[in-house]
């Protein structure tokens, strides 16, 4: 980091939690007048101006940005803003077999995206891959390189955002894997890592779909299904770090077993693997995902069978999700949306057979996210620890 | 209300965000040094003192509790609290067949109790019965009475706190009843209608075993399954109102089928009558569910088959809702839980079953609340009013 990028971040890690409050209504709601972030944070105008002045001396936020006067008499009204490119995100997603990095400046604004193959789920190479490509992506982008304030990693799985270790997570084959330590030492910037689904929630939250929205959850369909929630002003993190466990509600028939060893789990049916699994055994030889959409979308009724008993499972699941936390909004997203068609009609019928009472009011959205949005996510994550 | 108390209700509801946040932590956190209150609620001394002055000038709050010096040269630190009988709140629970009042100051300590039958579920006659146990106890209040700033209701269903209106309660048979507007019509003090689950959570959060608890869940067993969860600092309301209903949530066979119609409920074989229904079934003549108790307690299969099953439904339960959510603590309460032996090892088992990675770290606690806790909550609601 520069000089000029450092004493930005140490004027935003020094904040109080006044200016911290301001500054991320800044970033959420910017640009903003002055009225308005008092109203928005509770502060007196006296307090706001007290606290903008020096985030306007380290050129972190604008407050000449024009003088508007709306029309009527009295005092013309300055909006303030945040100065987006003032410091600079990198956002990573691991997959199973890639990652994707974008850098981004605050308000995750894309800078630059990148994205490799991962040849090996191994910790050390994922570790390998991950600094290899911020690499990349620090020389796309040249002088704003040396404003990267900090470095958001997601992964799927049980991570405990804290330290960043992730103690379990099927899809890479990990326990107990200290990535965040790991990271620590190979990079320059401060790292954190987050399971992916919430790392999304707290994108969406903070620059997407959830921003007007008071309380929201993504819930994602494919390999594994999961979900974040957004209620009460922030994302839910789990007094332990786990959270958004929708894949694993026992809401299937106990024969089923999921990958996690537990009986009945949403997973059990309605993973990508689960319904590749149902429609394999139907037709007596291995059928992959995209081969049993395929089958599914032509009117195979063993593939359009199985689609349809995952999606039933997911309606369900999000059914118990809305009458246990009654949000606005649900976002169905996930690499499982490209055949949203086969879950459509089924889903919906199981979410209103199971929603309960005016909690079924909650609206279900389908979103597809680029693998982008979901590095995106990481790097709001990131951006919000500067600012916590 | 007298004179000085209304005038303590108008500076408590003309608060600006920063002192409502000050109150707040005086009154849950209090007596506190103006450092801790600072640092609770991010304000600096200077504005912690702006705020606490008019509050003192009210007589709310006591800034000459004597001062001390913990032992350490420097400033005398004089620690600040909120006057508990500065105002006065009453709550009321609304029970199937009883309504139970207490009186409590601003930190819900018990001043007076009443309990009256409630002979007649209809709604008229319930306003009726509820009139009538306030007046009951504002005469035994006293001089007290004149300070009564609000009145706090708490009904079993599903209640839009905001409007006050029961969109549906099955245990007291009503579906939209404006409870809110006719108690408005006949009570001299504001009231504030919640659900009874919702209403107990927010009393645990403010008063009780949920005050040092970052995130945590209220389920509550007997003639109905409910719950309250408090997380990211606030008791989950429900976008539409509705929250916690996880006796609705789809965990048993699809052909038990619940009072409010849907398949596959919690409440369908774990609710009092649900107990009842299958230890009669067995038994091929009525047994009510003391009887049934009974019976398990001596040992009957049938009668401990079904507290078993209720009880792994509830566990599978509990376990939903901490894989979704994480709490900290579960507090398992409600009437059922006077015979918690008869639910305790199966209960844990399906917990232990279904809690997925490090959310099963959740403690589970047993509460056996009173009446007067039911009743302390909703005075906590209304309370919670004087500062939102
Ligand atoms: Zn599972
Ligand atoms: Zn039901």
């Amino acid at each position: 980091m520069d000089d000029e990028a450092a004493a930005r971040v140490a004027l935003l890690q020094g904040a109080s939690a006044a200016a911290a409050r301001v500054f991320t209504v800044l970033l959420t709601r910017g640009p903003i007048s002055r009225i308005g972030i008092a109203k928005a944070t509770g502060l007196s105008q006296a307090a706001v101006t007290k606290t903008v002045t020096p985030l306007v001396a380290a050129g972190l936020v604008d407050d000449r940005l024009g003088t508007q006067r709306a029309g009527q008499p009295g005092r013309p009204v300055s909006p303030i803003a945040v100065i987006p490119d003032a410091l600079t995100a990198i956002g990573v997603k691991i997959n199973v077999d890639e990652v994707i990095a974008v850098a981004t400046d605050l308000r995750t604004g894309v800078l630059a995206d990148e994205r490799a193959p991962l040849r090996d789920r191994d910790p050390d190479a994922v570790v390998d891959a991950v600094a290899a490509i911020i690499a990349t992506l620090e020389t796309a982008l040249g002088p704003a390189a040396a404003r990267v304030a900090g470095i958001g990693v997601a992964v799927s799985g049980d991570v405990e955002a804290a330290t960043g270790t992730v103690r379990e997570s099927g899809l890479m084959g990990w326990t107990g894997v200290d990535l965040g330590e790991r990271l620590h030492a190979r990079l320059d910037a401060p790292v954190v890592v987050e399971n992916d689904v919430r790392a999304l929630t707290i994108g969406e939250h903070w620059f997407g779909i959830g921003l007007g929205t008071d309380s929201f959850a993504i819930v994602t369909i494919g390999r594994g299904i999961g979900s974040g929630l957004h209620v009460n002003g922030e994302v839910v993190e789990g007094a332990y770090g786990v959270a958004g466990e929708i894949g694993h509600l026992p809401l299937a028939a106990p024969d089923r077993i999921c990958a996690c060893g537990r009986r009945g789990c949403v997973e059990a049916v309605a993973a990508s693997a689960a319904i590749a699994d149902a429609v394999s055994k139907a037709h007596g030889r291995p059928v992959g995902i995209e081969e049993a959409a395929r089958l599914a979308h032509d009117g195979d009724p063993a593939a359009a069978g199985a689609f349809g008993e995952a999606a039933a499972v997911i309606g369900t699941a999000i059914a118990s999700l809305v009458n246990l936390a009654g949000p606005e909004l649900v976002i169905i997203g996930g690499e499982g949306v490209a055949d949203f068609d086969l879950f459509d009609a089924p889903l919906h019928a199981a979410f209103r057979e199971h929603a309960f009472g005016a909690a079924g009011r909650c609206r279900i959205a389908v979103r597809p996210h680029t693998f982008e949005d979901w590095a995106r996510g990481a790097a709001a994550a990131a951006i919000r620890t500067l600012v916590r």
